[in-house]
């Protein structure tokens, strides 16, 4: 058993990992990064980071179907009054309340992601598999295609759009705000203004 | 030389390894077919194929960068007091012409890339990248964000759902009437409508 069977208990060994798999993949790249070395700088085992983590990549993606979820099912229980967007405005509320604190996360997040091309592949796919369930969700709404497909599409660009103004700057901690003025601006946009 | 020597000025070679292609991928798969296969079922070398395409990847991929030229052309040719959803409404259009006649090839090819999460990533890629260009046009055109990557999201929006609208049906050849429809019923759904 050892160090790691005396210590099961971990109090947030996930941040730890997190937090140690991050510092790692900036300094040295993610590519040039074992989950060995994770767990040692995090103080703890392999065995421990794989209770957590299926492999290195999910330390950044394991938020992405918690967040394809959050969404959906925001959409789903929007009022069955409620606009396409007005819908999708709801499930991008309850993804904003995920990201509460995580500004910085997020900031290192996206850093990490943009100088790895595998990386970006894989974020492109979690996007259009975010997509793919709003859209689904709407269609259960009652919404038909193709309102359901532009719907979803536009409040995953909203979200794209807002999230990357988010970690761009440092002053405001809340992603709602961005939300917000994005919708506001698109809006602004397709109505050619 | 033999043969390929003889034959090198090749009447419609690229039509018809393009043909041979999508004929293989759509009977055996992508991943089974070979250069070699592709060649020989054309009638021509493997030579007379690698003059036309780099890889067997290329062959469904080849029209992406124009694609992506031609859109984003079209977006900075616009006048400069077009609205930018009005300049993206521009770049739809002269890309609409890209697919005269080329409907039956579109649908095929969509249904080889929708079986192999491969070039399902690769069409991601292709899509991420026209909607940096057009956002990158807007710019140049004076456009501010977020309204340049908004507009760059809608009009790729507004292209990939207009795709597969027409490719989904029989009726029509031309793509610019979805193109035109799907562009109408986004402001719609962004309005709230």
């Amino acid at each position: 058993m050892g160090y790691d069977g005396l210590m099961r208990w971990q109090p947030d060994a996930r941040g730890r990992l997190e937090e140690a798999a991050f510092a790692l993949y900036s300094e040295r790249g993610f590519d040039q990064t074992t989950v060995a070395e994770i767990a040692d700088r995090a103080g703890l085992t392999e065995r421990t980071f794989f209770r957590y983590f299926a492999d290195k990549r999910e330390v950044l993606f394991s938020g992405s179907d918690l967040l394809k979820t959050g969404f959906a099912d925001a959409v789903a229980q929007a009022p069955s009054s409620a606009a396409p967007i007005d819908a999708v405005f709801a499930g991008l509320q309850a993804v904003a309340g995920f990201f509460e604190g995580r500004r910085e996360f997020a900031r290192r997040r996206r850093g990490i992601i943009a100088v790895n091309p595998e990386l970006q592949e894989r974020e492109l796919i979690k996007m259009a598999s975010l997509k793919d369930a709003v859209a689904a969700a709407l269609r259960q709404h009652g919404v038909t295609e193709p309102a359901a497909s532009l719907a979803a599409e536009a409040g995953v660009a909203v979200f794209h759009v807002a999230f990357e103004r988010w970690t761009d700057q440092a002053d405001e901690e809340k992603l709602l705000p961005f939300i917000r003025e994005t919708m506001t601006q698109l809006k602004a946009v397709t109505a050619g203004a």
